[in-house]
């Protein structure tokens, strides 16, 4: 079976009291099961074993998590009702601590109760509603935006290599370095993709393997160990990864083994770039040392995926993502453009204009 | 439970109608199952399943499959007895194409049945069985030669990288890159190993973690994308993998991912060796280029861990092998000492010193 596209990652189901229905990313690609998200509890569980994943679409989660957790509030009480949103944002903020989007999304409800001082319990529940279906239609039309903004640096017979899962199951449809590649295939351009599989939760082959497949575009999963020898081999001409957060000085954190990936195209001169909405810039952070980086259980290397492959007491380290630095990067793909040469001026003029 | 090393990997029971005693490395590290084989087709099933794995095991495990792979032939007939020996080697040297040591090990034993040629069968027997022993002797040996030609390299709080497993597991007893790290512990000095797991078969994790930490060695597992991050965290002072085939002109061809472990050392200015016994050296292969890399089957991506982590049909790429070109590699450690630059002319002085 394929699935039509766009890919529907994460909804909304019904009016203030409906659910979110999601697609289940941790039973691909086994599987295409969808789930309901009633309550902010399932919500949280969701964003912190990846049944949602993806900087972009944990922001839409988090949104969505949200207006569930006040359905719950007595429609009498305002002041009850601030207090228990105010609640539910924080326990969402703590679910996973490197994506700026689930920070980012939740200010904007945030800011929307707070324009709001006067209003009864159902007029705030209407309008963080809005809110959050609007951030994931910006979400979608970004992406497309960003496909559109990158589809000419794919040619046809080009080798391009991606790094974990930057597509529409990251997002809200089409995804950020995917979003190019389906511009580009939309644009008649025949290509083939390389996935890094993406250890330790193999969201490559999981998740960009299934999605590029469904979507008609000629993929080939590799071990991440592969992508030296695959560059040698001539077989890739540019690597685009996505973004969990863009620093202000342009060093991007992305999924453990984006460094490795941008470190070994420049040996091989090969560019290598970042698609990202606006909204994954962070200019509060100057610059990737200050980003926090979350550790991920040991059990995720020594069990990855049921038996064990490693002593069951084994010693691992098991970082998240890493800061891939401005410097190994050729540009930046947004929904406005192109941010390339890579750097704070640059950054900061093309997120101004977008403010504007 | 801890073995007491040195590890017997691969040892010979009994006299010349003896059989093969061998851990079954499938079953590392959840048990330490040892397996015995008694007749050549066995051996050939091992070899290819990776029950023995390891270029310099697979040359014992060859001559010793060969030794047993005569077992059957009749006492009073020389002629259909070198038939049969013939005829076993070109099937024990069709069961994988890169590692050397398999071919060098089948040609010695050749050399012994054509050095005999009025011998009858038993006393072709006996000298077999004592070439394959003497191999596995002489494996012990260099091993422990290579931990002492490179023990000083490790200084106390040295952070060592290696990548799949060029243990005890890999040879007879100590192994070539982690003798290097039994030696310098033997020495008291303090260190620590990162071990990259080794996708798609995972040996670094299931081996050489397992070993590490049987032999009391501080060691530490990482995804293989996680190497970059690693050195950029200034806890990688230097790089020991070990070689199944080294060409006249340096290059080495090991476990896919040493390639692009090399590249990052270097763009991290740390530097990269690789051990191997003189019997790894191919001079009749004059460059990298030349070597044939063995593809495995896509399902080692798909299926790596038992459940599917790919979609079904999805194309994987899976060369078992990659070269180091070698630029890239500060030295060779082997029996004879530290081949340092590594070119033709120190590995043909190195090897006809050695020979002399």
């Amino acid at each position: 079976m394929k699935c039509d596209r766009p890919l529907k990652t994460i909804e909304w189901i019904g009016g203030v009291d409906g659910c979110v229905r999601m697609i289940d990313q941790t039973r691909l690609p086994g599987e295409l099961v969808h789930v309901e998200i009633r309550d902010v509890e399932a919500m949280c569980e969701a964003i912190k074993t990846m049944r949602v994943r993806g900087a972009p679409a944990i922001g839409i989660a988090a949104a969505m998590g949200a207006v569930i957790g006040v359905q719950t509030a007595r429609d009498s009480d305002a002041a009850a009702f601030r207090e228990r949103f105010a609640d539910v944002c924080d326990y969402l903020a703590a679910s996973r601590p490197t994506a700026v989007n689930l920070f980012w999304a939740l200010d904007r409800l945030r800011r929307v109760v707070d324009s709001l001082p006067g209003a009864d319990v159902p007029a705030l529940r209407r309008a963080l509603l809005d809110e959050a279906k609007g951030i994931r239609d910006e979400d979608a039309a970004m992406c497309r935006a960003i496909g559109q903004a990158g589809a000419a640096l794919i040619t046809t017979g080009a080798g391009v290599l991606t790094h974990c899962n930057a597509g529409g199951l990251a997002t809200a449809e089409y995804g950020t370095a995917l979003a190019v590649c389906y511009a580009a295939h939309d644009a008649g351009r025949e290509f083939r993709v390389y996935a890094g599989e993406t250890r330790p939760l193999l969201q490559g082959s999981r998740l960009t393997a299934w999605e590029l497949d469904q979507g008609g575009i000629d993929v080939t999963v590799i071990c991440d160990s592969m992508a030296g020898v695959l560059m040698k081999q001539g077989k890739v001409d540019l690597v685009i990864t996505g973004a969990d957060r863009i620093a202000a000085n342009g060093d991007v954190a992305n999924k453990i083994g984006t460094y490795s990936v941008a470190v070994l195209a420049r040996a091989h001169r090969i560019p290598f770039y970042v698609a990202a909405p606006s909204s994954t810039f962070d200019l509060s952070t100057p610059d990737g040392s200050c980003i926090p980086i979350e550790e991920r259980a040991p059990d995720e290397i020594r069990r990855g995926f049921g038996p064990l492959t490693a002593p069951v007491d084994a010693k691992c380290y098991c970082p998240a993502f890493d800061v891939t630095p401005a410097d190994l990067i050729r540009g930046i793909i947004t929904e406005n453009g192109i941010i390339t040469p890579v750097c704070a001026d640059a950054i900061a003029a093309m997120l101004i204009d977008d403010s504007a």
